[in-house]
């Protein structure tokens, strides 16, 4: 047995703003931040989870954890994993004056995905697996009783999960060793950001072309006519077989992301991500059915597996960007995995920031392994920031995410990337 | 002018749960609590705001208030009354690291309403008026200004807006002078709570009556046998002339709400309130489709213009239910008050908790004097609980709201009841 004896919580910031990494047309200068959660056990495993902010409001996220912090403290691991679908309601709902402040959304939902998380990777630690390959062998029975279906059972039954995921059984060790041969394709946002001057995006797109990647992401959503200028750079230097995306960070009304788009659409863009505001499902709906031939893609904003299902009963979406930590933890990221299989529609999960890569290398991999048994369409974003500071970074090659194989989430910092980036007091804030 | 020095914010707690009082089957034991905010000024003039939780929690609305306070301390009122629109904008999208923790939803927004409100208290009692007469006595003109319609456009535009409210400008004052004689009707959740026993479910309902009321409503969504017992008791005091609402506080799935409203239907019930998940815009328009002669009612935790202009756009509901503090305060309120008259939906504000009867009275008599100029299907939720606290709490006559007299938004506790509340160390806490 593995008990948890006590939860701890750190604000970790980067001064990321400082060189406008990760700057686009809504966030023009983030800090790349991690509210940052450690289980104690009175084994000597630790579970690690984060939620990634962009700086500020990162203390709400930390405080919000210290205020779930009571529903775990005294659980032993085994009880939680015994009944994780039980678990998963009772953090989200079992404390219903916590829960007024979402329900399932914002900060509190934010704080929520640190805590479950930090149990998946105590759990893959405990079994001495990386969670995607803990997730792979779990039988179909064992992984829907990990979910729970409150408030989408109109458009997933647990029954119908079990035929999914049953489905698939039969490809799994072949999938499996594909992955473990060629890894998941990636696509690179690193040479798109807004506040990137010309010739530094046209040198990172010949960097990463040399790289091997095929697939390029720009930020677009200021003003109409830099983005095209910064698109025709990309066109010049990618050429027009490979795959450009755009991505406007839900800076337009609904009339004006079709307008906007029109513009750019003589560049070939795969898809809009994020073109209007990320609860506008409807108006998702609206985009996609009006702009036609460029797909529509969203979900990095997008807050639990209620809006997704509607994303896809409305066909409001081609591509489906699940956030590792916006959703309440991996349960609820498998719940969606789940729904986007039914309905058809690829999962291309979000990532960049930090520890958002490390976390959804397990995602994509699972999805394909044991999920939607097809990479048809599905791609995996990564942003080269911040990965120095994990015990286990992702790992690249030929634009493809290698299997990773330590036990865990992936998600572990270095002690001494904690200590310097620690938020107020760190050394990296005293310099400032 | 008046400069705002500096903002206060105090974590306010009732314990109402020793009492089942806002007892419901999501929300089983609630204290009703306030997220209190002070502006304070360079003139003897103090604004207040206030946001409405239910016990945990409310330290993370007290610590976004702070988190947001620097983006108006040192500005001055008329420099922000002057760009309502403007100064909304910059609240909740200026700092687009806190923006990040929402976006415009849940502790952040909350908060943001607290502040809001707090600005058009202070702007209304520098005008020597109650909230709701410095609304009507606004130009059509002056009032567009005063909102942000980012994300609704394509629902509704600010010169669509304009036309509506100079369509009501001509009854204005008959409808004023209604209002002062006659008070906006209001109904009862007092009888109704899940934790009170039959006898006192039946005793309030009989006071209630004896007071003129004319709507009730009650709780359901626990035990379908239970629900019935007391929807009889509830049918056996008020008779069948009179209205029965019902209110599941979000615990049913899509089609276990249809299948439970068909059960209780011989009831006669007005309408079934939150009868799912909030953000299921697409599961309340399934629900209202297949129920057909009952209404479908949301919307308290409805956390923005943008789910409301969906709820409109899919015909998903029959009441909307505004909620003074979850969505990010009055302007935002107006502006969801806009859209459901275009689309001809009658707005029954939701309120009960602690100071939320206080806020949509203006909100209310402000919707029927120079918005929606009709009371058909409106009707004002009451609860009589708290409002010994409020230095001038609302009025009731025959179940009536009066209209309120006194200058500001009617929000402002009294000194001794925030001294006994502050939680943890008040002495309302310390006897627990």
């Amino acid at each position: 047995m593995t008990s948890i004896t006590h939860l701890t919580v750190q604000d970790i910031r980067f001064p990321t703003s400082r060189s406008l990494d990760g700057s686009d047309a809504m966030n023009a200068a983030p800090d790349y931040s991690a509210t940052y959660v450690t289980l104690h056990t009175d084994t000597s495993l630790e579970g690690h989870g984060l939620t990634f902010t962009i700086g500020r409001g990162n203390e709400l996220c930390v405080k919000a954890v210290e205020s779930l912090a009571y529903l775990i403290e005294g659980e032993t691991l085994e009880a939680i994993t015994g009944e994780m679908g039980s678990f998963w309601r009772r953090l989200t709902s079992g404390d219903s004056q916590l829960r007024w402040t979402g329900p399932e959304k914002g900060v509190i939902h934010l704080a929520t995905a640190a805590i479950v998380n930090a149990i998946w990777d105590l759990w893959a630690k405990s079994e001495g697996k990386p969670v995607w390959k803990l997730l792979v062998d779990m039988s179909p029975e064992q992984l829907v009783k990990s979910l729970d279906f409150r408030f989408v059972s109109d458009a997933i039954t647990p029954e119908e999960a079990l035929g999914l995921l049953r489905r698939q059984a039969d490809g799994r060790p072949e999938r499996e060793a594909e992955m473990r041969a060629q890894g998941y394709p990636g696509y690179t946002t690193s040479a798109g950001w807004l506040g990137y001057p010309d010739d530094k995006v046209r040198r990172l797109a010949r960097e990463a072309l040399a790289e091997g990647w095929t697939h390029f992401k720009q930020k677009v959503g200021g003003d109409l006519e830099e983005d095209r200028r910064r698109a025709q750079i990309l066109r010049e230097e990618i050429g027009w077989e490979r795959a450009l995306m755009m991505d406007a960070n839900q800076m337009w009304d609904v009339d004006e992301a079709i307008a906007n788009m029109r513009q750019l659409a003589e560049f070939d863009p795969l898809w809009i991500e994020e073109p209007t505001s990320p609860d506008d499902i409807l108006g998702h709906a609206e985009i996609r059915h009006r702009l036609g031939s460029i797909g529509v893609a969203t979900g990095e904003h997008c807050h639990n597996r209620v809006m997704f299902k509607q994303l896809l009963q409305a066909e409001a979406i081609d591509y489906c960007q699940i956030d590792a930590a916006r959703l309440g933890g991996l349960n609820e990221v498998i719940v969606v995995l789940l729904m986007a299989a039914k309905f058809g529609v690829p999962v291309c999960p979000h990532a960049g920031g930090v520890g958002l890569c490390e976390y959804v290398q397990h995602v994509s991999i699972f999805d394909y392994i044991a999920v939607s048994g097809s990479l048809e369409g599905r791609i995996l974003e990564y942003v080269d920031h911040l990965h120095e500071h994990f015990e286990h970074p992702v790992v690249i090659r030929n634009g493809h995410y290698q299997v990773p194989t330590a036990p865990g989430y992936s998600i572990t910092l270095k002690p001494e990337s904690l200590s310097e980036h620690v938020y107020p007091h760190g050394p990296a804030w005293q310099t400032h």
